[in-house]
């Protein structure tokens, strides 16, 4: 059970309710009337828990789980536990997820303002919204209905924020624009100017950064990641786009809609990245290329060249996946015979 | 034109005052007296705004734009449209930069400390500098004329900084001496303790960390940067040097003149860089290595040898850059060949 | 000699009495009753200060020094110049570590609250806590003794802190329980959620992030590193680990004792690391693995298998370091034949 220092549980869900509200249908025990008052990992649940099987590199935890019940995919519910209530689906990840947030619904703001909170009389604030102790709201600073702006954190000047944002703690905002349901992280830096200079005899010449950041709805952007505002343009990010801790976002990048970047990602300027790319921790990416849409790019990738919608590469310099494999088995195959 | 609620546009400036301003000759429609009211990129300029090329990737725009007047190189010029007045210069991208801080200038901070700032009373502050909401300025600082420090951030006990230096939110410094004109982005680190432990059979035995972090005039620091301070001599940034978001600089790190080190470089202690060393997003460099003036590390290499003046290298491990494209295709050609 | 604006020398120091504290034995000129004031490097070491070899590279400086005494390996001091007294040891750098702690010992906080940071009322701190201006301790904190909790730092709601832990400026902490003897740097984020959503029809959904971050005892944590905490298990960092600056560590991760990880690392969920496990600069490694204790993962290499223990793998992908090196040195070969 989650520790009661931190979260509060809900519920209990009986099994038929859990099933109703993810759409599965019920196997194994089959106890629809169990009430489940509990998430938990395979490892640890009990007999009133619910828990979720999504990686086969788990199935012996899943064979020897104590859960009340278990969402999983039909084609690897042979090896459950008798005991087991099983909650069928092909996306048992997914309807987790759902289930969590029943018994771990997120609490709401607290709306007001700390009395150490410095919020310009010019800033608009919507119904609702929660400012913690010692943030910073500029002026003419727009914050939307039930909002939480984490302690320590500063919304620079002229900024717009979308309703039911959350801003975690130490944030630093500027220059930007940005959707409902959008959540920040702690330490996440947004709006700063970009990496633009000229060379000069006389030493590098800093090119004004005039462009915003635009952030659509329901992003998350990680702990400590940066995105720089646009130099002539924007950089935007489209709506669903997840973005993990520690990843740079440099001046006028473009995100469709539905990327996933992982943690330390690194994508320089103007690159533009099409909806539903995903790319994997470390992988880096030179300026002024186009990534098409549901590219698919490994972790520690080289990105020097376009790469086109639906491909999937890896390697530094990024090579077509099978090419990269072929590589790896080359080189290995090379080694030892020049070995022998 | 850039958002009205972030940046406030100066001018009119004529062709004729722009060419002079920046050294740039006449060429095209050639109309000296045209006024021009703002900069924008090739694809959305008007004709009264200004803008340039400096990538083949966009010739298309150019020869596209309705721009009233474009920097551009001589060699480059002829696909002109005839509506643009050329403002012909080798370095068309200098010569934006120059006009654009024309058209932007960056307004002076407004002198002052925000009543809820905490400022040490043995601080001592220049003439014309401002402190804003909530910062932190410890005993014994030394602050020149005309800085900015961001709301949130902390300028630890002692550490001195040049006219000038302006600093963003949330950042942090500590036993510093920070020359004029230096910038230093949100969630920037200054100063705090190198990784330094010494082995010891009940566990590691910490180092005490006794150098300072001495930064030169006119260096820029990127967001969420961290920048350690020397263990027995300072860690050191010269003059001009331009560093990116995320990079991570080790303690008794030396870094010369004038080097660019883009985003997520990380360069471990002890390791000394020449002037005008530039080093790709991503390169990493171990400890206790030299590199020379000039030298050119490419993204996501790994140096792990010393490199020479004026050498370009790529890869992990690291290797001269013909060699490394040569090893590229060898392996490409190699894969082909047990492929089939 | 560190900058008095930052550092205050304690001592001198007899020889004798830094010999009886690191248990090295004196040779060279072996002057026991020499008074030590300082510690300084090779190079800029004087007849009054202590310094130490460990690093061949530093062989020709250490020939040369004017040092009054030096830490070397028995081993190494036949070069040493007839003025130096040598102290021998197989841990110089140890040694060196134990003697600068004596001339640089670190004060403790300066006990209280100062009056603008934001203590809850229902939070705990032990006797002898500093918290510093514009901190924030949430409801329900619990902080040991001799604490010292950083400027504009957050601590949330219900985390528990040790005896003698200390918080650089800007850091956010929230669910979380750290040991005694920790230390997190400045703009470190423990406890935010982490990377965790299903795929669904209508965008991602989010899964709540129910677990903690549990700290050991002694453990360090760099500038700007980021810890996410556990989803539905903690995330665990065992006694003695040091993490330095702008590492990733995400949700589930659980990571054994003395364990070294070097900048830039990042360890994807549910990844387990035994004890004594090295990282290099910049590593990477994917979720769902086992490294074995003792693992030595080389800088830049990307893991995507579980490493055995005492394995020392480089490259991305990852090999076992001869394999590694034997590959490197066969492309090199096989690149030049192409090129003939």
């Amino acid at each position: 059970m989650a520790d009661p220092r931190f979260f509060t549980v809900a519920g209990p869900f009986s099994v038929a309710e859990i099933a109703q509200r993810t759409g599965a249908t019920l196997g194994g025990a089959g106890t629809a009337d169990l009430m489940l008052r509990d998430v938990a990992p395979l490892e640890t649940a009990g007999p009133e828990a619910l828990t979720w099987l999504d990686n086969r590199k788990y199935l012996d935890q899943f064979r020897a789980t104590r859960a009340g019940a278990v969402f999983v995919q039909p084609a690897l519910a042979a090896g459950a536990p008798a005991s087991a209530t099983l909650l069928l689906t092909e996306q048992p990840y997914r309807a987790y997820a759902v289930a969590a947030q029943a018994f771990y619904p997120e609490p709401p703001p607290e709306p007001g303002i700390a009395p150490s909170a410095c919020v310009d009389p010019t800033a608009r604030l919507g119904e609702g919204t929660a400012v913690e102790a010692l943030a910073v709201i500029g002026p003419r600073v727009e914050i939307g209905k039930r909002c939480l702006i984490g302690a320590n954190s500063v919304i620079g000047a002229g900024s717009v924020l979308g309703d039911d944002v959350r801003i975690g703690a130490n944030v630093s905002v500027s220059h930007a624009v940005i959707g409902a349901r959008v959540r920040l992280y702690p330490g996440a830096r947004i709006g700063q100017d970009g990496f633009g200079f000229a060379l000069d005899p006389k030493g590098y010449v800093k090119v004004p950064q005039l462009g915003r950041v635009i952030i659509g709805d329901d992003v998350e952007i990680g702990a400590n990641t940066t995105v720089d505002r646009g130099a002539v343009r924007d950089t935007e990010i489209g709506a669903g786009t997840m973005i993990d801790n520690l990843v740079q976002i440099g001046h006028n990048v473009q995100i469709g809609r539905g990327c996933v970047l992982v943690s330390q990602v690194g994508i320089s300027g103007s690159t533009r990245l099409g909806d539903y790319v995903m790319i994997g921790g470390q992988g880096g990416l030179i300026g002024h290329l186009t990534i098409g849409n549901g590219a698919r790019i490994g972790a520690q990738a080289g990105i020097m060249r376009d790469v086109a919608p639906g491909e999937t590469v890896m390697g530094s310099p990024a090579q077509p996946v099978k090419e990269f494999f072929r590589q790896v088995a080359a080189v290995q195959r090379l080694a030892r015979k020049k070995g022998d």
